[in-house]
């Protein structure tokens, strides 16, 4: 089987792209084989896929041209994956697939609006979020943090402490109440750097901790803005992830943007023989 | 930059291979281009790679036709690898660049002698080995076990435990004697699982923890059969590694031949752009 890839990420969280533009070279794409290519030692490695494929073929009705389909490493099918959106609009715009710099990208989630900067950073607008109250989360290590309850299509615990690295290992995920997240939850520690300027770690739901996480650093922004009492619209906040740095806007729509950096570092043709 | 490559993995060390049998390709093959390629989110992910270039092109000296031009993950040279030899050697026979099924690879560590068994199974003989005394090893969660010294290219430390979990999260380097170990040492922590056979785990230096360690799994062979009292040759152990399993052999040369899997994943050619 040979077929098309590249491979690209945004802040490290990194992803293997499968142009497959009519939807003839990977059918309704193998999960096994998705979970086969991202396995980081037996395969090319990577925290999900990204299929590159147009929305007509992907039998998705929208005005967007291509429509993103997101694979998690292990196969299964998510709607959504702020950094993924931005490594594919990348790639629509290296080879040229969009002739504009601003753009609606087709995902489950529905349409996404990216937008090219002067610096080449990219944005996409993560649409409308909602906010919860609080609750206690808990490392494995024994520190108890009050966290903010923030919807960013994932649902994120964010919790402020004085420094990320109390968070400790993170080998294991923090406890959370179940109760307020019946489908488990992304967990966010936080710590202020400056004005409008945070820095996080996080605990991803069934990946552990990761370099970077679309949906988490849009809900440490909006936590943020809340803590801070800021109701400006727009209003931006930089976050430092482990993998690099993003900014998230609060705009006029209420509506929160993820923007930074996105990179493909190789492509070519492959041929799978595991 | 478009060049041929291919991902290969042993017992879940896994390598990018760069074919180059003329040193045209590569050149000096730079430290920072295989450090870019070995990184696991920013590249393509790896713990080394395995440049396959002629020997004569290399300017080594040796009967073996193919030379194994292995690197470290951070760019760094390093003399032998017991696995990456192994998925070297997979690689010559699956592109046909060798015609039979014993054949020697030439290394920095000279050349090293490979066959194929019947269940296709890699072995390598690592050649001879020296053993020292006795010192401490403790882990950073407090967990003081004696260990044997052992050399099989690489210093190791060897350390018996009931329970191979009892090393803890291994996320820092355990202490060793420094008068013993000057040049730092990979640590081994080992459990019985039954006659003439253990499990392991090991604390790389420079790398941490890992899925895999060739030198490591003959220098466990050697302890066991040191801690046995068992002088029978050739006799053979059976190591279960975090990444899968492996033969260790004292043959009657008292040379050690690391006997285990060898996989090529895919292959095909790679633009860089990074």
């Amino acid at each position: 089987m040979t077929f098309s890839w590249q491979k690209g990420h945004g802040t490290e969280n990194d992803f293997v792209l499968l142009p497959d533009h009519d939807g003839t070279v990977h059918g309704d794409l193998d999960p096994s084989f998705v979970a086969a290519l991202c396995h980081r030692r037996r395969g090319i490695g990577a925290d999900g896929v990204l299929r590159v494929i147009r929305s007509s073929a992907a039998g998705v009705t929208s005005e967007a041209e291509w429509f993103m389909d997101y694979r998690n490493a292990d196969g299964s099918i998510s709607e959504m994956c702020g950094n993924g959106v931005r490594v594919f609009a990348r790639h629509l715009l290296d080879e040229k697939l969009v002739d504009t710099d601003r753009f609606a990208v087709a995902t489950r989630d529905g349409d996404k609006l990216v937008s090219v900067g002067a610096d080449g950073q990219i944005a996409v607008d993560m649409g409308a979020f909602s906010i919860g109250g609080y609750s206690e989360v808990r490392t494995s290590e024994g520190l108890a943090v009050t966290a903010r309850e923030v919807h960013t299509g994932n649902p994120h615990a964010v919790a402020f402490v004085d420094d990320v690295e109390q968070a400790g290992t993170l080998l294991t995920e923090p406890r959370f109440d179940r109760e307020v997240y019946p489908e488990g939850v992304n967990i966010e520690f936080v710590a202020r750097r400056g004005p409008g300027h945070v820095r996080m770690r996080v605990h991803e739901r069934g990946s552990g901790e990761t370099r970077s996480c679309g949906t988490g650093a849009c809900a440490v922004g909006i936590a943020t803005a809340l803590a801070d009492g800021d109701t400006a619209r727009p209003t931006e906040y930089r976050i430092d992830v482990p993998g690099g740095t993003v900014h998230v806007t609060l705009d006029e729509n209420d509506h929160v943007v993820l923007t930074g950096p996105a990179e493909i570092v190789a492509r070519g043709e492959m041929e799978w023989m595991a």
